[in-house]
Parts: structure tokens; sequence; C-alpha cells
């Protein structure tokens, strides 16, 4: 095992026993639908999704290396500024959340429910790393980034090490691909764990800027936010920490794409035969195995949440 | 602890090593919501129930006690039918299953996907106990009835032993009510465990027998096929053993009733905050939960299930 994997497990490793009393130790599932099949839920975590892994882990140690910081800003529509939210009251420390005016007013609440202060105003999908830098400045508030912070790897790995610690002989591991934390902290758990366990990161093909940076060798960025189902990886391109992981040091073996009619189909064959309550996102691994991109075997997905807005999972089930 | 429930919890525990090779042992799962919940998330057993416990633990019994059955027979237009189809095709066992003519076509299919032979010309909710009769007649197979059988509550107690094992502390057990097998097998399990532990059966208030057997002291049967949401419960009387252990050795503390708006609610509660597809029987304690109806402390709920209508569910979303 080479030095870099050496010391970023032992991180993963040090992130676990950190967040442990905070997270919960979500279930790997079996299922009929397919024997080999194990499901990491993490629509079961605290929050409903696997961020606060990540979440904490950056926080707790935030705290521990000292000084001690006036608090967090984090820049998130979705599950991330939740974890953010809950990490922070958790420690004591000040949280603001900028959200984008037009996001869903539910999730808002529950941020906001959590403690944190959230500032929508004039925040936008495109001006938002900017009102970010602003504040920042302004209040003296230290970055918690939602993929791009080595914590965060470190926190989101936590996820794949429990797995492989209930399910130790898989041969493939697909997750969910955004802005790349889940997948880098993922690879880093599963190729210390064995060099020939695939690590597969599915992205859906209206948001394939991973893809694009895994062919190309180099970190490619789409001109614009990608409309999909998925809107937990909606981000316009990963960062130099999860390029390195990723395809730099060649943890992950391959990106797959799916379709957005892939992934309603497998938000219904969650509900249908898994039984479980994902939203689009957390369905992505589940959409690459229906449309028969991850390959035979025993094959452990980490299904990332289930924060789903209700409205749009009805219209899915009866399409 | 008195003689009864000495013999019928030494019974539950026998089942549980009978049955362990076929079942899975499911995860008993905190949530945001409360945390004085525990949920016992039988939609992840294997056909999507928790009836495969009762059905092999009386399969498997009726072949370690001889002489070997002819088959196996069953009446069923939902979980028990796919149960007992399974256990008997693992015994090697033919299974007859009628099946009402207007009982959803998915599950018709399921039951034959798992080798049963499925009949359902001229079999109705009406006449089926009829049916029943001249075919196990003809063809000289042995019942397997859903709720009136020892050995199918001994199974179905397993379900509440597992959740104990897991959760010792727990103030209240809530499980759905409809012939009382699982209920039944639920209150042996929870009595011998602790005196004090409250044992609540939640029944659909369009669906009331049991409630009304309850409070009358002897089994008062409903007039006709009640309509609900929850279509695991459609039953219109308990039998002589379920009234036994419920009422007459007075094992259960309560039956609550809900109404088909709470029913709906749960079903969404259960995807939002506690992401399970439950099927709206399965939801059935969630339902009382939201009613105020379990009380206050430590509250395990056996979620019986997860196989739904999708367009049912959708349109229960949406509301």
């Amino acid at each position: 095992m080479s030095e870099f994997l050496d010391e970023h497990i032992a991180a993963v490793r040090a992130a676990a026993e950190r967040i442990r009393p905070h997270v919960r130790r979500t279930p790997a599932l079996r299922t009929d639908l397919d024997p080999g099949l194990r499901l990491k839920a993490e629509c079961f975590q605290v929050t409903g999704s696997f961020k606060p892994r990540g979440a904490f882990n950056a926080i707790l140690s935030l705290v521990e290396r000292g000084p001690r910081p006036n608090g967090v800003i984090a820049v998130s529509s979705g599950n991330h500024a939740q974890a953010v939210a809950l990490a922070a009251r958790t420690v004591g420390l000040p949280a603001l959340i900028l959200i984008p005016a037009d996001a869903n007013p539910a999730k808002v609440a529950a941020t906001r429910a959590l403690g944190a202060e959230v500032i929508q105003e004039n925040v936008t999908f495109a001006n938002r790393e900017q009102r970010l830098r602003e504040m920042m400045a302004e209040r003296q508030l230290t970055l918690v980034h939602p993929f791009d912070d080595w914590d965060v790897i470190h926190g989101q790995g936590t996820a794949t090490l429990e797995l492989l610690a209930d399910e130790p002989d898989l041969d493939v591991i697909a997750a969910p691909l955004g802005g790349g934390g889940l997948l880098s902290g993922a690879a880093i758990a599963a190729k210390s764990h064995s060099s020939k366990l695939k690590v597969v990161g599915v992205e859906p093909a209206a948001a394939d800027d991973a893809y694009r940076s895994w062919k190309a060798h180099r970190i490619v960025a789409l001109e614009r936010t990608p409309a999909t189902l998925a809107d937990g990886v909606r981000t316009t391109a990963i960062r130099e920490r999860n390029f390195e992981v990723m395809f730099g040091r060649g943890l992950v073996d391959e990106v797959v794409t799916v379709t957005e009619d892939e992934i309603a189909a497998a938000v219904r064959l969650a509900w249908t035969r898994l039984h479980l309550a994902l939203e689009p996102t957390g369905a992505l691994p589940v959409a690459a195995y229906i449309a028969g991109k991850l390959g035979t075997g025993r094959i452990g997905m980490i299904l990332s949440g289930g924060n789903a807005n209700l409205e749009t999972v009805a219209t899915l089930l009866t399409q």
C-alpha cells in the first residue's frame, strides 16, 4: 500500500473515532432483488444523509486543532447545510449558511431549526461563491467546504469503512459522484481494504463533469449548473483534492453515467423492491445497477440520502 | 412468570432457532423524528414483510413432526401468500394458494414466481374459506393459517424477540393488529421480557373488530370485510388462540384505533422522516404515534411490511 493511502486511511479511521458519538452506524441491508447487493442506507443517518460524517469530522477537528474559530460558514441548498448546522450546534459554534433564494423552503426551515443563521437574500447559484468570500471576510468565519477539504473527505470515508467491516467480501463499491467528497472517502477506504475492490462513481449524464475529468485526465468544468433529478450532485466541477484521490492516484476505477429515466426508475425500484425512501441522488448507484453498469459479484452501494422532495417523488412513482 | 407464558416463550425461542437460516435479522432503526423511537423495519424481511417468520416456523415444524405432508394450502391476497410459497419451496413441498379474483395482479405474480400454484377462479373474499375446505379435502393438503396457528404465532414473535435483544429498555411495544398473529407473538415476547413493558395493538377504526373484542371480553366479528387503506388487516374477526393470548391472558394492555387520515399521514411521515417505504398496514404504529396514542418513553414499533401498491402510495404522498 502506498504512503498516500496509508496516511489517508489512518485519517479515515481517526475520523470514525472522532465522530462516533454523533453519527449513527447505519445498517448494511440485503434485498430480495439480488442476493449480491449490500445497501449502505445512509438515509437513516442523522439529518437523513451521509453529510454529517464529513461535517462533524471537519468541525470537531477545527476545534481540536485550535485556536477556537469564531464560527463556521457553508454554502449549500441541501444536505450539507443541515449537517454543518448540526455539527456546529453540537460543539457550540455559530453557523452561517448561505442558501440560494430559490431553494426548497423545507430545507431552509430544517437548517434554521438546527440553530444556524441562514442568508438567502441576493444569494444565487451563480454568485454564491463570491457571497461566501465576502461573508467569510466580514465575520471572520471558517469555511466548511462540502467536498474540497481533507477532513470532510476523511469523514465521508467512514461510511465505506463501516460497510466493509460488515461486508468484507465485496467485489464492487458504487457511490454517487457530485463534488467527489463521498467517492474520494469511499475510494480511500476501499483501496486500503483491497486493491482488487473495484470503485465506481455514478454521475447523471446531465451533470457529467467528473466523467469528463476522468476521461481528460484533468478537471473539466461544466459551463452552467446542470438540470438533473439528482439535485445533490449539481456541482459544475470537482476540485484538486478530489481529482488527486479519485483520478490522479487512480483510486477510482471507473465513472459511469446514468440517464434521468434511469434515475427515475431507480427511485421507483428503491420504493417497491428495496423499501427505501431515497432521494434521487441517493438512488444513483441503483440507477447504475439497473443500467447494468456495475458488473457482477458482491456489490456494495452507498445510498447517500433520503431527503426527497415529496411532490417530485410522487410524480416519479407513477410515471 | 406464568406457566402459559413460560411454555410459549420457549416456543418463540425455538422458532427463532428453527427459522434463522431462512429469514433476515432486520435492523432496529433510530430516527431524528423522536429519540425515543425504535423501528423494527420488517419491510426489509425476505418477501418484504414479517410473514415468513410464521410461515417458515409452521412449515418447518410440520415437516419435523412428520409424517411428511402432501403439500400446504393457504388463502391470502397479500403477504402471507408469498411467505407460504417461499417456505414451501424451501422445504420442497407443493403449495396451493387461493387468492380472491380481484386481488392485485402484482402480488399474484410474485406468489407464482415463488413456485406456488395459485387458484383465483371463483374465489371471492366471501367464499374463500369454503373453497379452502373443498381444496384441502380434495388434495389432502395441510392448512397454514395466517394467524390462528400456534406455530405461526410463535414465528411472528421472533420479530419482537430480536427487537428486545437489540433494545432491552423499551417502555412500549406497538404492532399492527389484524388477525392477531403478529401481536400475539409480540405480546408473548414482550411480557416474558418484562411484565412492565406495555403492549399496544393498532387497528384501523374502520376495521375495529379486535378493539370491540377487547372491550367486550369476547370475539366480536364485523358483518362485512372492512374498507381501509391498511389492506393487510381487513380480517373480520380474530380467532380463539389470538383472543386467549391477547385478551384472555391479558398480555395485550391496550388496543388503539386510527383513522384513515392518520394512516395516510403515517405513510407520508414514514417516507419523509423515517425514510422507510412502508405499506399502509406497516405504518399503523406510526399512525398511532401521530395520534398521540402510544404514550411516552422508549417506544418500539413493529413496522410489519413494505409491499405497497405504488399508485395508492403516490396518491397518499401528495394529499
